[in-house]
């Protein structure tokens, strides 16, 4: 095993020292920004933490394709913005907005590109598994983002479907994460799918608290403002839930409320507030976290059927620091 | 050896019997547009051709890398043509145009995964070697495209910029199917970097005949209107080798009649002749056919290191096959 002050050091390495090719800069330079941007990098961490389960220490053959991992979620944000037309991320503009939608296109390009190169930097023996789990992954990715923005025109999604979505958009690439270390330490065909199965739920919990926090959360903590998803109608598990409570006069309420321009700061106000009382109303926060509770807790079943004690607690501890702050 | 009628049917088969997934029908759907649309399938044939020296019959591990290779060109096209904001392709609509940008990006990205998941069946002995080749091509693919888009905004370019960009966004992707049928067939590192040079030239070539055959080709047989480059303002081998040549004067005209505007079909017209005029009066075609002729030469030297006799008389065929038309 190894230490968790280890892990955090490694990925902290791995991104401080990262390298993309100098020329043409136009076409690499948003790649050095996305990374230097910052996030959380959890998938290489959660890649590395399920590889310290089997392991005593790094090589290349698991920094490179745990790096990766987050080069190709960084390259999935850089397209997705461009879709979704978001001029900001963790605070600073977005690729497309601060170079062009066309640099979005073609740098996002060479960073899926250079993601594959990290991912075949897994040892030979399972190099072949490594780029299957990857590629599948990869796809339905893609497949979650084509639903996600399906659902844009349509006025309610039933929740079966929105679970779905976010399983493909957000479940499967941490997912993905957690098996890939456990793949490269050497785990049998049954933990790698046990711990999938632990980052799945993972996943979906951390989508879920990610919506949940878009509303309740404190924007400080949060890092963007509060009310995002309610301003531009986006539907979230909160939407999603509040259709399947409410009834009658509540429903109509409710398509009438998201149906409020945002034209200016005060419209904007007034639609958070409006939502948002109905959600209280309906009580869906409490359901959300309540959801919350039940995906962590599928998850750490999912974890005690590879291990228990001290290893155990490496996962029920990576859990709780990604999706503690909601309940 | 393989026969060429067995190389033609079993790339006729990889493409008719190519399967992309059903759902998301929205995302998928331009995946079998694009490869339907047809094309000349260069890249897998070629690939299929260098196997073939060394080889007696195909399997999966040679027919899905090569099938790969096709659908990672189709992904760049599909990019491509939204960043180069063209309407049309082989005839038909382009992905953007006919469903949207958005949908361009999102279905782009997914063919280039769908493309490295072939490539990953190449045989686990070479894997990590048919992936590194690949990646490398792949990202350099993208950087010609870079410098292509960023030779928009300059006046002039020098020969050696130009030939180094076609070199990246169209040489290396057909160097690296010589090389990578070579690779899986089995050849000596020193073969396969003959063979890389083989279709690197030829790539050159194909690209500097499609330059000449924009402006002096037959439109029915080149495929799309005669003049889309002049008429774009593109920079093509002509229009830089007619740079390099013209002084004073000539060089002026040439300036002006590439800044006419194009919002007739009139105006178009008399774009074309003008630039076409002063590009017989340099004598450029006769330089383009040339330098086709030159290339091709050096695409002969480099299979004949690798092979005589029958075996060089195939590779002989696929270059006369390929550029034959040009001079």
């Amino acid at each position: 095993m190894i230490k968790e002050e280890t892990i955090d050091s490694a990925v902290k390495a791995l991104f401080s020292d990262i390298r993309f090719p100098d020329e043409p800069a136009g076409l690499y330079d948003p790649l050095r920004y996305m990374i230097a941007i910052g996030g959380k990098k959890l998938r290489p961490r959660l890649c590395l933490t399920t590889y310290s389960l089997y392991k005593d220490s790094f090589g290349p053959e698991i920094l490179e394709p745990a790096a990766g991992l987050e080069v190709f979620h960084s390259f999935t944000l850089i397209h997705d913005d461009i879709m979704d037309r978001s001029p900001l991320r963790r605070g600073v503009d977005t690729v497309w907005k601060k170079w062009s939608p066309d640099t979005a296109i073609l740098s996002g390009d060479v960073m899926c590109i250079d993601s594959y190169s990290r991912v075949a930097k897994a040892p030979r023996e399972c190099l072949d598994e490594a780029l299957e789990l990857f590629s599948r992954t990869a796809a339905q990715v893609c497949e979650g983002q084509q639903f996600d923005m399906e659902f844009e025109s349509r006025e309610t999604v039933p929740m079966d479907e929105y679970m779905n979505m976010i399983g493909l958009k957000t479940g499967v690439l941490i997912a993905c994460a957690a098996e890939m270390g456990a793949l490269i330490g050497g785990a049998s065909a049954e933990e790698r799918s046990s711990l999938y199965e632990y980052g799945y739920n993972l996943g979906l919990a951390f989508q879920v608290a990610d919506d949940y926090l878009d509303v309740f959360g404190d924007e400080k903590v949060f890092g963007k403002p509060i009310g995002g998803d309610i301003a531009n109608s986006k539907k979230s598990w909160l939407t999603v839930r509040a259709f399947e409570k409410a009834e009658g006069g509540a429903a109509a309420d409710l398509k009438r409320a998201m149906a409020m321009s945002v034209e200016t700061a005060g419209e904007r106000e007034e639609k958070i507030a409006e939502v948002k009382a109905l959600y209280q109303e309906l009580g869906v926060g409490r359901d959300a976290q309540d959801a919350i509770l039940r995906l962590n807790q599928k998850a750490l079943e999912a974890a005690l059927k590879v291990c228990d004690g001290d290893r155990f607690i490496v996962l029920r501890d990576f859990a709780r620091r990604l999706i503690g702050r909601t309940y």
